[in-house]
């Protein structure tokens, strides 16, 4: 490691909050703001949300025809009141203005989410069915009031998100839609930062504040923990209702329309790092790295010069991969192997004076650790399919790990022993809330989400798949399939 | 026009400010949010900053070597204190939030502008000349508390922007770069926006609160009024002291390194539409249009099918210009011609039975009205050198338009006479902040900017050209030339 850079000193199977810090701090991709609950994405790390939105644009924006736009980011405090579970549910998290910038005008609140001042435009903007469907996507900060320990990444009292709002004519295109855009969220998880997620529908008790019903992707931490990392809540017709949202139809009388919104946020990146991360520090799934190689050459004295030849020649041809050529003199191959390691890039190519004789470099997978021998003149063509093989195998670690987390149980004691070995419980279940208040209560697991039937997919209100016995806990009958476990 | 949108029914020769407002609104590039002074970029509105950040991203992030990041919205009440004059610049117009959220911790700022709370972390990230230069910028928010009243992208309580904060050895290296950005504003605003603006360095009364000194690129709109179209601050060692930012140099001494910040904004937008757009509507460069083709079937009985074949096959190869075909039956070609041209659709394809007949379409373009007749087959060729062909016109157009705007004036009768006249006021100035003052009291106008000499530019703090004679208004000697006009 070079000399003022200290590397990862705790380790992830020991202390996993500790180390997940230090790996956010060491390998630069974050770092704590100056006021509680804040934070500041560093470059390393602002580039991966650069990537998460670029992906997104192309794939969710462009490909379902959304609209990108901005609205403000003060909500009057009245239309907060205009929907009255969605009121409750932010009520407690809300940042409001200092009463004396509005004198004698109403309250501003920074916005927690933005329903209620979209749907006031969209109220204004749409007039007949010819308007519709409406779907508009933003890329904004939102604030809550947090009051629990700031975690990089994952809890923070700002965070930057995306947050989609469309209308439609009819429940089915709705439904349609917001199936597809958590089918979307699950495919840029796993394609893009090889995260693995469960995708199912939130119990009424944890569905969105307001929502008919919500869908959403949950990952699962190395901790048992689970990472919500997307939603996509059908709203029904109850904002249009609250905020006057209307349209004449064809048949020349006026409707509601229907309507959902859906988020994904920076909390994604921390999933990744925690899920990929080791001890040495920073894993990254390759298509996220802005430095996807470093090349480190093996100077020895006398034969500097060949070496360095090899390894500039070679950084001229990798530019695309955003090569770093770490040619610096003053530390040894081992302190910069460690640096490059713990920030994560993913692959270094080693150069030394027997590699030059040999017309060979050795390429080394950040990932496992692997080593490669490559003559020079392939090093630029298997680069490719070398990045391509380390997203699979990261992804396919991940899904190992969880399949293995996930146990179908059949007892209240399993289940109980299942949450406390970290594991993640897979059960039939009544899907009552009160039933689901005890459950917390006993066990402190909370419900994740019910799968969702395959064949209702992108149909309509999907149903969840049925479970085959009675409910776990309570007895009760008519059970449904659904996931249990601790979460952030 | 299509039944239920209204055209433009205030003439820019008559109120310009009513039909600015008119031409937001309508063209839907914008929209008044529910509280004051607050604003709703639409989708039409919201794609034109897309291109905006992404030349931005292009010509000055990636070339320069600057990196994206993201910093917190809140900023704690003693930051601002650390730098006198900046406080003292920004105190009225800054946003507090609720002061119960902090309990007894200290106020919190929505950021205005982030030098301090950028700085603050700055201070902790850097430790040696190692670490230099260190380039950032981010996009964000930002919040004034306006109370004049809000105009559509030109004055708002809350905006988008970038702002770039860079930290270097010396003062030449900052000063080379400080110039380089603002050099590369110019180069956006007329390459991308085809808006035309002087650059030149800010009077000390002008100049950005807390810099050293301060460069800008003005341009000049339509009533004879400069805006403001970004800026490029060289800081000195100010804040550096102010917020603890030290490195430890080759010479092993500790140094204050010096730092310049830059931005523009969303107010660009409104630069380009009060400079480009008629009274039909929004005229909008072609690089920034997103639809940049309208084809128009014009459609008679009997023959509706040829004519709409040749229009759907013009579609389909037309798809990279974001082409819309309206085929709608209810609506006459003039209403729909008129509905796009509010709209601001760079180029309509016109298709009638003569012109299937001929093999041939007419192409009309929205800045003049010329009307070219083309070979089917030669469209899709011909469209991109008509496109670059107007951004051309529309430059030269605005440029011819500013050049006759300039008066030099030899007395203080001209002056006032220039500026009544709604032009721009070139002369001999002495710098002195009192002589300016009393030009504003009497005349309104206020100094827009010093050309710098050429052959300076980009080696050292650039001297401002001289003048020829002495101050024309209190008559000291050493003058330099200076932008007198009334502004935004």
């Amino acid at each position: 490691m070079a000399k003022d850079v200290k590397g990862i000193m705790i380790l992830k199977g020991e202390d996993i909050a500790g180390w997940y810090e230090q790996v956010c701090l060491k390998s630069e991709v974050a770092d704590f703001g100056p006021s509680k609950g804040t934070m500041v994405i560093r470059p390393r790390g602002y580039f991966i949300w650069e990537q998460i939105q670029k992906f997104f644009n192309e794939n969710i924006v462009d490909k379902f025809g959304v609209e990108n736009a901005y609205f403000p980011l003060f909500i009057p405090e009245s239309f907060f009141a205009k929907e009255a579970s969605h009121a409750e549910g932010f009520a407690p998290e809300v940042a409001w203005l200092d009463k004396e910038l509005t004198g004698d005008g109403e309250r501003l609140a920074v916005r927690p989410t933005s329903e209620t001042i979209m749907y006031d435009s969209y109220s204004k903007w749409i007039r007949s069915y010819k308007d519709l469907p409406l779907k508009i996507n933003q890329w904004c900060n939102v604030v809550r009031w947090e009051t629990e320990a700031t975690k990089l990444f994952m809890r923070s009292r700002e965070f930057l998100w995306q947050e989609g709002h469309c209308v439609y004519e009819t429940f089915d295109e709705c439904e349609a839609d917001t199936l597809n855009y958590i089918k979307a969220y699950q495919n840029l998880a796993s394609e893009l930062l090889a995260i693995p997620t469960i995708l199912g529908q939130k119990s009424e008790k944890e569905k969105f504040a307001g929502a008919d019903h919500t869908y959403t992707i949950e990952a699962f931490m190395p901790d048992g923990k689970a990472l919500q990392c997307g939603t996509s809540h059908h709203l029904g017709d109850g904002f249009g209702k609250a905020f006057g949202v209307k349209y004449v139809g064809k048949d020349e009388k006026e409707h509601t329309p229907f309507q959902n919104s859906w988020g994904l946020s920076t909390r994604l990146i921390g999933g990744m790092i925690m899920t990929h991360s080791d001890d040495k520090g920073l894993v990254l799934p390759p298509k996220v790295a802005r430095n996807k190689i470093v090349i480190v050459p093996l100077l020895f004295k006398g034969k500097e010069e060949g070496v360095l030849k090899v390894a500039r020649d070679l950084k001229k041809k990798l530019k695309k991969f955003g090569v770093i050529l770490d040619d610096r003199a003053e530390y040894k191959p081992g302190a910069k192997f460690g640096e490059w390691e713990m920030k994560g890039v993913p692959l270094r190519v080693e150069i030394g004076p027997r590699d030059v004789e040999a017309g060979e470099v050795v390429v080394v997978k950040r990932n496992d650790g692997e080593k490669i021998s490559i003559k020079v003149g392939d090093v630029v063509g298997e680069i490719p399919g070398i990045l391509d093989r380390m997203h699979d195998e990261m992804l396919a670690k991940a899904e190992k790990f969880f399949s293995e987390k996930v146990v179908d149980v059949s007892s209240v004691e399993d289940f109980e022993k299942v949450i406390k070995d970290k594991g993640i419980v897979r059960m039939n279940w009544c899907g009552d809330s009160d039933c689901e208040v005890k459950i917390k209560e006993k066990t402190g697991a909370t419900t994740r989400c019910m799968p969702i039937k395959k064949s209702e997919v992108g149909s309509r209100k999907s149903e969840v798949e049925a479970g085959e016995g009675k409910c776990l806990f309570c007895g009760k009958e008519n059970s449904c399939l659904i996931y249990f476990s601790r979460t952030y």
